[in-house]
């Protein structure tokens, strides 16, 4: 490893324990990798100590502000680019064409990168800096791989990233603006991180691999308690998710049910996953289908084509316990929608982001989301992100 | 005009009156031009009622949180992206470089189409709709042209934007994106502006000019009172602004003028401006030295390449007002300081925004800013709106 662990003796994080999910083995927080060593599974973060998750910390930077609900590193070592606190607004005109009078987007792509991912990343870096980690391996084909550099730059870590050879450039130039080292691998998102764990293992460097470490996951939790914040009288009845590794969706249901027990809320949201049609494998598992791993899936919507996502059971969990469902949605219908949020209501989204607008629309359609319901969609990365569309394409 | 004004029986703007900024001419709310039509200088608003510059109004949207500090337009027909509230976040790594211990940025590029214009077109979008204004022309090459037709989208108006034939193609395609209808005008910025006057004329079509429009630039007042809810243990000593049209800077100083009126502040900072060495039209005024537009202006700050800014005797009043000062930046130097904060803090800006940083240095450098004091700087638009430098450029 780069250094040594700084151990307990900091004092911060004596309160937190990394649990396997699958095998329940438990590692401290020092672990020197983002998954359970004796059976590969991801982990997720526990507390010894009761989670004050009402407390706001307007003091706090960023995430940093529901620190109380994960007490995750050292008040010294947070590390912030004022990512989280995305507004949550009203969509008139899509809801009417829906037949929704109360939908509402929460604009994720308002970002300190342009995405999401930024909950975890601040996490991430601020666990890894507590715990004395100073270099790091990412393999990503997008938006987390920019995140993660971000603020890799931000908490001073060395980091690279390895990239299949195949993602997007402007995607990879971002990643490489910040200063992060790129390396391009033949083949696949898989080969790019079977060649980021080889990597780390040769040279001792923590693999902060994101699908699978737990504090990257807790960093989403805070979405959850922005949506109480914003939504006082009362949580929308239904949050639909646009799933690749499920992150967003798994760390926001972490977040509601520690509101629950805390009192905060009673009756919580179902929550549910949306996939593009070429790379399903949470709604097929979730409808009991068959479902094979196109040799090359490509699909508008990058963001969300992972195969084999560490975290399925999780999500199907999430999915199962909420009493939400999950669904499949075309290509085409993806492009209409990102355009349509761009047309209807001002906002400019990735076209994996639009996936979960197409998603509505069709739990909508089956009666799922009743008509009188509030739902709220997160809007999860900027369209300024991709190539964007010619004038005159739709 | 495209409808007939609905005029003061809406009541909720019966108190502000549009002022010219050259002549002195007033107007009604009502008017249906950006700019004077008397002698065609820029207008700005004045109200006849007391401001409430301290009232938060966490239940109004976006920059509408601070309505009582400029009250615009009717409650009922807010227009809102959840613009605003933009985190402010420390520098450490780039003070220290600088030798200043307390340096900020204020993250304006996390506003909804990427930019700070966001401000201004939220309230432009609200003040028209409240006036009965249902379709707008504009002229822009970029940042302002996507953000208003963001806004146009959202509030439900018609647009068109008439751009130079030399304007980016990522930011035409954004432009574009959001359903507004674009004219490539041949000829530089100021052929588009005078197409687009011309259409206005002829079509009876409001033209919602964003550097003349006084809406457009109350919504910068915005700025500040952010800055001092964010700063409550005193304003920072010193914000430097990119200034090409100068509305941030204005709008800022308008701000801040009304919290010092109602005591909520004291002392008020020093507002400098910053441009690029090729177009520094606002820089030799303040210095007093000739200055000659060129022909071209090829600058990698384009967002602040303005040859004739018509608020330039504004923009001066405030550098001078304020004790502030003017400095011109290096080509070289903006796209330095752009990896700089990128790789330095985790930062990606847009090289205009960067341009600030350079300025910064100078007038480190040259002792106007000590190394005790504080400092502010907006980080105006998203290095994703420019084409990403490739990676090994730095």
């Amino acid at each position: 490893m780069s250094t040594e662990p700084k151990g307990h003796e900091r004092g911060s994080v004596f309160h937190l324990t990394l649990r396997c999910i699958a095998c329940g083995k438990s590692f401290p927080h020092t672990h020197r990798a983002s998954w359970c060593t004796s059976c590969e599974a991801a982990l997720d973060v526990e507390y010894s100590v009761p989670l004050r998750v009402q407390e706001e910390r307007r003091d706090l930077p960023g995430i940093w502000s529901h620190r109380g609900a994960f007490p995750l590193a050292d008040p010294e070592g947070l590390v912030s680019l004022g990512e989280g606190n995305t507004p949550s607004v009203p969509l008139p005109r899509v809801g009417a064409h829906l037949g929704l009078g109360r939908l509402y987007a929460k604009l994720e792509y308002l970002n300190p990168t342009g995405s999401f991912k930024d909950r975890g990343s601040a996490a991430l870096a601020s666990a890894l800096r507590d715990i004395g980690v100073t270099e790091i391996i990412e393999d990503s084909s997008g938006n987390a791989g920019a995140s993660i550099a971000a603020y890799a730059a931000r908490a001073g870590l060395r980091a690279a990233v390895f990239v299949p050879e195949t993602a997007p450039l402007a995607k990879v130039r971002q990643i490489a603006f910040y200063g992060a080292q790129v390396r391009r691998v033949p083949g696949g998102r898989q080969a790019a991180a079977q060649a980021a764990r080889e990597a780390s293992e040769r040279r001792g460097i923590y693999h902060a691999s994101h699908n699978l470490n737990p504090f990257f996951l807790e960093g989403m939790v805070s979405f959850a308690l922005e949506v109480a914040q914003q939504f006082p009288d009362g949580l929308p009845d239904h949050i639909l998710f646009p799933v690749g590794n499920g992150s967003l969706l798994i760390g926001a249901w972490k977040g509601l049910l520690r509101l629950r027990e805390a009192g905060a809320v009673r009756r919580l949201p179902r929550l549910y996953a949306v996939q593009g049609r070429r790379v399903q494998p949470l709604v097929a598992a979730f409808h009991n289908k068959p479902w094979q791993a196109p040799e090359r899936a490509h699909t508008v919507a990058g963001g969300i084509a992972v195969t084999q996502p560490p975290r399925l059971r999780q999500a199907l969990a999430v999915l199962r316990d909420s009493g939400g469902s999950a669904v499949a949605v075309a290509e085409r219908d993806i492009l209409a929608w990102q355009k349509a949020l761009a047309v209807g209501e001002g906002i400019f989204c990735e076209p994996t982001s639009a996936a979960a607008f197409a998603g509505l629309e069709a739990l909508v359609q089956r009666g799922l989301i009743g008509h009188e319901e509030s739902v709220l969609v997160p809007v999860t990365g900027f369209g300024l992100k991709d190539r964007v569309p010619a004038a005159r394409s739709s």
